[in-house]
């Protein structure tokens, strides 16, 4: 079951809403003896927080987390870990219509729906606030990795900005964290802030895709055919508030190809198979081959905008509403540290699952 | 774990290879008392079965189903029920070349490197084949559904085929089952099927796009945050053979959106919210709303051609290889009925999934 | 995956060490709109919490559960409930020899025989204070029963310590709230203190058997084959610390009876069928009668004695050792608080779980 | 979930009716690369199969297993295998009373009023028959363990019939094979035959207590807190049908032991540390010792006796009901493969797990 859950092996149950006094997750399938701290976390958690610039939210929270089990002595115990975020900057307002209106967009009628009940500050358990958890799992996920698979690099960065892509041709991992945007074309990262900043003003919004690599990602992780790399993955990015689509490798793309041309011809190198393109993203089968797994994810626009919309209450009233309030102009800026959490944890757990039934033992070429 | 079921409730768990002597599933959490034969069953899977035109492979199987367990009198009964198809058509053959190298585009090397072992005949367990249990199964997730919520629909349908997309003002759902494709314009199906003549005959393949559409969704189906209803359809759909991307709602085509052309309005009908349009594709914070839920994925063309690809051996020799046999050139042809078995078998869970937390209640508007 | 979670649909996931800075639990799937309050769960922590009276362990622990999410305006929203308890009593002292040697009878040494560390401050997470967290989520089960299933009643007690039972003739339940050992007949109590004041002060412990039984659970819960309600239960209170057995019904005492004996007779009543007795103890091809359900476990005597015994360290040397520090004599007699809360747990599973499948139909009779 | 599927990493779906067409289980997650032929199941099938003797079900079915998948080439390939058993011997006749009567002690009412339905002949799927596919699937594990953990041995035996119980002095395990109750000790095999000869002569049956013994376990197995290894075998065995009590250990005795008396001392021998008696059963805190896993359960009698019995109908009507048919009069003879096969089941589930978060590293003593 998985109402708050994710992973096989590698599990991660978050909790907590918007305006709660916390939140956070409890990490359980943790292989002991992994040396573990809060410094090890927060660094990730700093890159998600809000507040750092004006392209995104004006919510000053310092994110700080606090381990509160399955670490002794600075190392992990196997036993689950629990973090917990304060919330500190919940701002005591009059909810108002917020707290009978649906914000189109936002899943407010939807909660409604289901439960009857609905937190209604700030989105409550729905506020993209909840992926504060998932940055401290992926945080921890990330410490595993670096133990287990050295040679392992997760990147994630945006390459689309509403109508505006980047140029491939100029991609630059350096340019990654020299940008508000994690932009790696330092030419497309200029004209997104004026861009951008053209939206927030103009009292709107926008989309953007993000792009996650995985380099050294070991050959034989996923677990067919209903544990597969990439529908995991694909579960795992579309979890992700205001996530639209998920695409691996050459995604929607690839039904425009021939069969000639999606091939992804095979030669022997030194050190085993190499590849001559990766249309496949990484996985066939929904298992890794080798090589690097590309995964990208739309996030739609953010539904709190400051222009009118129409909408209804609860009691049935029509009504226009103004989402008041200090909103991200493009959440898919922050959505990036996400993805890369997400697929540190995806790519943990299939380690493990792997082990689990074959050992790690590899069938041999050559 | 999720080795090879899918589902929380309404669980499914496949088995059998291409060429094995037989194939199925364990349909487990059906509910009791839903009228079931094996009359309710094959018409989805002589919509899926291969050889039923020059577009489709020629290999000939009836795909006949047998329920060996789980309906007693012609009704369920609660208990599993077991669907075993028969293979027939299983050509001894000389499996030369194909024994030891690696199809490119296929799952041949990772399956070998991940297990060490495989069977070889057909892709074994990673051949589309499997997808006729995922397709008995949606049958038996229709027959409870039509008993559950007799209004739901569920429509898949070919939206492009290579670089030929379809005309979106000219779909008519009454065309789906008059061409080949499944594809909803008429004026396209005939351009599609030149088109594939051409490719087929130069040796080629090509990749393909389908919509699913489920109407009459109630609203409120969706496990929040890990089991959200677009984030399961997503893990369902890329786990069917050769997908790489799943769409919700507008997809991709998000990102590029601004908030205020996103948002779905929302306004007081007769019958309760009405949307003013549907770029969420019918689910809000993983949450249906009650609008049709739309979904969308990428087929990648076959890999299995005529025409010679670099590949290596399991004894790391280079060599070029042709794939031979009976193979579909445009293998999202027959993903169409396996699209809409996926959807059927996600919303049923789902439906069950709610009633289990809420009771199926329902907050009330208005 | 089952590490550290527990349950289907109401699940559970508990985190936290002995002397660690918190311990608590996060509770899923609990049904919106149900009124739920710190007061509602403190009692139920106060009748487990330790240093009460002289028999069990002095260790003074306030035990106050803090919700710190899951719960909007005095009511469950259908989201996580995340239940926090700090622990304020971990007496910073030299664990000595504890660190390194393994106490017999205790898991030191299998948590450092799989994990190759173990937290050693108390037992870690293989105290039995981590049963804090499985009676606060018991007090959040009751809560949703008290609400699904008014007429439910839930009641443990201990029939046996040591060498000494009840007189079942003597059972009064209203017995069991006045004395320290939740026992139900009143002349056992009595001679119970001499005799556990005997073995406490000649520096050793005794063992227990707790009895739970639920009254008015309705009939058609369970999940057969493998989630039988029987089989959930014994995994439930097998999981509880120092558990060895698990009854159902007659228990053990069921395989010296004949069929003719053992069959419970069906008459029918006014209200629908009645049995003549309930050697089942409630649950008939792992689904309930609508009898009470009766369980049974018990529980080994206290590991931690101040008699020497016998053991080795992490550096193979063999030592005698004795186990000072505040311990239960009768380490069963806290056991009572925590296996009625895994009753709780399960038959609220269960209630959900079925009404997932069968809607909480029920086939009639008469 | 756990309708019918059990084992978290190892896992057994069992589906199929005592009357029906066939019956099995899917077995997934098995390490590729291990032997595996019909013959490797065959011997454990006969040993639980009916009909071998005057004192089991004259029903006559040869229980043959066919693999139809996950093997090739006569080696496991890590995906599922499905075994099938077609039933031979469902006579046809006319179940008159027993289609609407519920039988006293038997799954009928429950079935019914869970359900609403049930296939009433021989008990449908509540019917013993089903554990022929646990006992597959154990022949399944043993072949893996085979090969994992050569010095494995599992060995199941009757410890007591009805009220008679054998001398523990005299156990000899060569002494099983050689009487038609796995009795371990001679004498009480010879008392058992005349005293189980009056029993069903006199139309009535008896309970049963097994053992079942796994030496050579790995230290380490097990995963606390709730998938602990007790607490996995107290479920596994619980669901075995008729099934009422199930001890670890000294079990229910340990309730009646001191702490001087039950502390397993631990003394270092040449090959690591030596425990001094096993009270405890091999299992401390939920994870294996290295010592002998030691499980009992006791079996409730036949509840299909000649003797008529009170109950009644679906129409609410009462009657005397005399159960014919082909009954085992002590139903826990045939328990013992029953018992055997889920402790295979349980322990490579466990191992794999174990490899899973820990890598089958152990932490050093000495």
């Amino acid at each position: 079951m998985s109402f708050n859950t994710f992973g096989h092996i590698f599990r991660v149950t978050t909790w907590g809403e918007s305006h709660g006094p916390a939140l956070g997750c409890t990490v359980d399938g943790v292989p002991p003896g992994v040396a573990l701290a809060e410094t090890d976390i927060q660094p990730w958690m700093d890159k998600r927080k809000p507040g750092q610039n004006k392209f995104t939210t004006q919510r000053k929270e310092p994110d700080e987390v606090r381990i509160l089990s399955g670490v002794f002595e600075g190392v992990t115990t196997g036993t689950p870990i629990q973090l917990m975020i304060e919330n500190t900057d919940q701002r005591s307002k009059d909810y108002g219509d917020i707290a009978q209106a649906f914000r189109p967009g936002h899943a407010d009628i939807t909660y409604h729906q289901k439960y009857g009940i609905r937190d209604y500050r700030g989105g409550g358990r729905s506020s993209a606030r909840e992926t504060a958890a998932r940055v401290a799992a992926g945080a921890v996920a990330r410490a595993v990795l670096a133990r287990m698979v050295p040679a392992l690099r997760i990147t994630g960065y945006m390459v689309q900005m509403g109508v505006k892509g980047i140029d491939r041709t100029r991609i630059d991992l350096a340019e990654v964290d020299r940008n508000p945007f994690w932009c790696p074309d330092p030419v497309a990262a200029g004209e997104w802030a004026a861009y951008l900043d053209d939206l927030r003003l103009s009292h709107n919004s926008v989309g953007a895709v993000i792009e996650v690599v995985a380099e050294g990602v070991p050959a034989g992780l996923g677990a067919p055919l209903y544990g597969k790399l990439d529908s995991d993955l694909a579960s795992a990015m579309m979890s992700i508030n205001a996530v639209k689509a998920v695409e691996i490798g050459d995604g929607m793309a690839a039904a425009a190809l021939t069969g000639v041309e999606n091939a992804d011809e095979i030669r022997m190198g030194p050190d085993g198979p190499e590849f001559l393109s990766n249309h496949a993203g990484g996985i066939l089968g929904g298992i890794s081959t080798g090589q690097p797994v590309v995964c990208r994810f739309a996030v739609k626009p953010t539904s709190s905008i400051l222009t009118p919309r129409q909408t209804i209450n609860t009691r049935g009233e029509e009504l226009d509403l103004v989402t008041k309030g200090r909103h991200d102009p493009c959440v898919g800026i922050r959505a990036v540290p996400v993805g890369e959490a997400m697929m540190a944890c995806v790519l943990l757990d299939h380690l493990l699952l792997d082990r689990a039934q074959t050992g790690g033992a590899r069938g041999r070429i050559g």
